[in-house]
């Protein structure tokens, strides 16, 4: 290894302390912080994280990359380069002047919306969505895109997807789910999450959760499980993998099935390979494969009706009375309710995806000037009306109810139904080369664990999404997957 | 304000940061983090260390100091750069390839001291020691001193005491402490410890010490209370200041006692003027004087027979049955037993301070080379025969059994005899201002904590110990109050 090379793996290093430090301080914001410590704990935060952003785009970094680009090095010293010059390029586009303006028009920007969402007085928000939008657009035109402006938002979070990609199968997607759903809803009688619901004491909920969590093969020698408000997974490096879950005592879904899902986030981030630990590429490759192994394990496992055949008896152990009394099956289905709702986090795995493309349609028409931020409130509540049958009363419930445009992420959206996309994706695979019902029935995940380690989590950067799904799966995106994932599961369920 | 001095503001303000976060990363390493996590941790730590020690001895620094030196500048600043004129001096003297070697030397030698303290085997320890002593003997000359050559180590946890400061006042304490030790011996047998030895839960711990806390005015707002192996208070910012706590189910005393001491610490940081926040002046003074706080708390007020005649009926709704039956006066005199024993840390408050000449008899005589460190084992035992009458079975009870002389550090001992002094002096004068008897029998102690606050806290830095104790009590340091609050309160428990 040259010199060079060294000094590079030094600084990326030095940088990496850095987000180690930062991103703890976070975790303790959300977790354990008094009320009064967070002013000067903030202050720390962006001291600290400007000088991330002047190591990044230093001269020396330029150097490095300039240098290291056009020499023979290591592969995963190569990956680091391309990773370091997004990094570099992303931020280094961007005039320092506008960067500086437009993070504090983020934080105004999210007071502004916490206050216009408890009055669900859409007007005290839309000067700022108004800027955020402009800068947004300005950035993409800074960082540049070869068909559609949204792609260059799109990119940050999914590098390689397009919005022509998107435009390609949601539409199919939404008709598919809302044919799935009519059909639901014309069986809607027979199934009753209610008698799920009551009291289930926090500490019980807990137990069960980390019960499930090592048959997952969370490693708890390098992670651990705090309380939060807003649930969730953080790696503050390789072998400390945290996860956060808020506890409803009325609700033990809220826990139990959040656990499993920060739990499928912990599991691909303790699996990267130890040797990218410190650089750039120690880190899940996107937002939305991120997503389909929390929902691949929430859903696809822990909502499965093999999960509940081999753990109900285990469950019982922790669970009140109420739920004793319950059949495996009765409790299976009370567990899989579908149902229209106006709230995105609320939402079952067969609704979530509308909310979704109502999301995405309205940020791709706003970045790329076919609707007015003025115009949001009235065109999304007639999607919600149209593609879930639904209508808010009020912008709190209905174009408030995300905090994503405040902080300015555009192109987030779409991961999140990207995840279900690769997850059912995946979930087919899987299903081929493993016996997970006998995997499930014997109690100890961990033959699945292996499987997505070894296809998946061991990776991180080092391959690009679709090019993930490429190799494992021997095709693209593909939505057909979710599709009939949906109607197995649930023409079994409702009956049609 | 100038412009320069706004700007060496910032600069500390960029310093503070990084304290902050790695401050934040030891209380994670001693609290939270899951064992796998703390390599990386400790790496990350180290590389945020070392730009700290950068910035405290850049050019930069240098500039500011010559330049705002001669300048009128407000008198918060002009203490802050004297402060960071002290630790640009004391980095900056030491060569750097030398400051590099003694920092690996000072991880190495802590992992042989461990090991030679478990296998109480001291030759293990010897060569490190060795090289240790003569790094600090280096140091020393690089720093200077007027009068001795242990000054310039004191220096560093105690500004201002001398060598002969502490010459002056141990030999006449010794005196006094073996003389009342040897009149509580005699009596020994009218009180038993054993009496509140007993199953106590955790929780039923943990419930009154908080209780005793809020008393004291500790502001859970702005601190929080966490499990750790060896406890300790720390200051993440003067809004964030955590105490940290070990519970023994069978010995109440140590949890009880032990929060109250760190307690004691953190109301002095909890209550310093907020206008030195995030400069280096925002700290307790000297470890001596932090100290003080900590063993008034603990000793003066939690010992006291005030403080259980108020607190024992709220202590019983927490306490076993086997404590339910004591009697407060019984219960008072077995928290208060005086015994000579072998390890400092369990020490009685009238033993303690015999634990604390021995070591700074031994260090100073070896930073002088009056003594060899191969002759540590045989002087010690020698000592602890002369000055408490028991003798240690091997060398992991006796002069391996303390962390600080592996890590380098001499010259921080006495600050723990200093403390007792202070403490002793600081609470004769408090006695004289304010009738703690009421006040400790009201329950609220906080007009304790706001004399405090006035005459200590608030200070910070911006008062060195000796000029904060002439301020207080009009006299410099005096060893009566110790030996008079050791016999009056002794005298009456044993009945000499």
């Amino acid at each position: 290894m040259s010199a060079l090379e060294k000094e590079f793996l030094a600084y990326l290093h030095e940088i990496d302390a850095y987000r180690e430090l930062i991103t703890l301080a976070h975790w303790d914001l959300r977790t354990k912080v008094p009320k009064k410590g967070v002013e000067t704990r903030s202050q720390a935060i962006g001291i600290l994280s400007a000088k991330v952003h002047e190591l990044q785009t230093s001269d020396r970094m330029k150097h490095f990359i300039d240098e290291l680009k056009s020499t023979e090095t290591d592969k995963i010293t190569q990956k680091a380069i391309e990773e370091s010059e997004l990094i570099y390029e992303r931020n280094h586009k961007i005039p320092q002047d506008e960067y500086k303006a437009y993070v504090t028009l983020q934080s105004q920007s999210e007071a502004a919306w916490q206050e216009a969402r408890e009055k669900a007085d859409f007007q005290l928000f839309q000067p700022y969505l108004e800027k955020l939008v402009d800068y947004n657009k300005k950035f993409s035109n800074y960082w540049g895109y070869k068909d559609h402006i949204y792609d260059a938002l799109l990119n940050q979070y999914e590098p390689g997807v397009t919005t022509k990609m998107l435009d390609d199968v949601f539409p199919a997607l939404r008709k598919s789910l809302t044919d799935l759903l009519q059909k639901v809803t014309e069986k809607s009688t027979d199934t009753n999450s209610s008698v799920v619901l009551g009291h289930f004491p926090k500490n019980n909920q807990r137990e069960f959760a980390v019960h499930v969590l090592k048959q997952m093969g969370y490693d708890f020698e390098a992670g651990r499980l705090d309380d939060t408000i807003h649930p969730f997974e953080i790696t503050l490096n390789l072998q400390d993998v945290r996860i956060t879950t808020r506890y409803d005592e009325n609700d033990f879904r809220m826990a139990v099935f959040g656990i499993i899902h920060e739990g499928g986030h912990a599991l691909y981030e303790q699996n990267i390979n130890p040797e990218l630990a410190r650089t750039p590429l120690a880190s899940g490759t996107s937002m939305g494969i991120h997503e389909s192994q929390s929902l691949f394990w929430e859903n696809m496992i822990g909502r499965s009706r093999d999960f509940w055949r081999t753990n109900y008896e285990t469950f019982k152990q922790y669970a009140p009375d109420f739920l004793q009394a319950l059949e495996t099956e009765q409790f299976y289905k009370a567990i899989n309710t579908v149902s229209p709702s106006l709230i995105r986090i609320e939402a079952d795995e067969m609704t979530y995806p509308l909310h979704i493309m109502i999301r995405y349609e309205l940020e791709k028409a706003l970045i790329s000037d076919e609707i007015k931020v003025k115009d949001l409130p009235e065109l999304w509540n007639k999607k919600m009306v149209e593609y879930l049958g639904v209508e808010p009363e009020n912008d709190g419930e209905g174009v408030l109810q995300d905090i994503h445009w405040s902080s300015g992420d555009f192109g987030y959206f779409p991961s999140y139904a990207l995840g279900y996309m690769y997850a059912a994706q995946f979930n087919h695979t899987l299903r081929q080369q493993l016996d997970v019902e006998a995997i499930v029935q014997s109690g100890d995940f961990t033959p699945i664990t292996t499987w997505l380690k070894e296809h998946i989590h061991q990776y991180g950067k080092m391959k690009k999404p679709l090019e993930l799904l490429q190799d494992i799966t021997n095709e693209s995106l593909n939505p057909d997957y979710l599709v009939q994932y949906l109607t197995e599961k649930y023409s079994e369920i409702y009956g049609f």
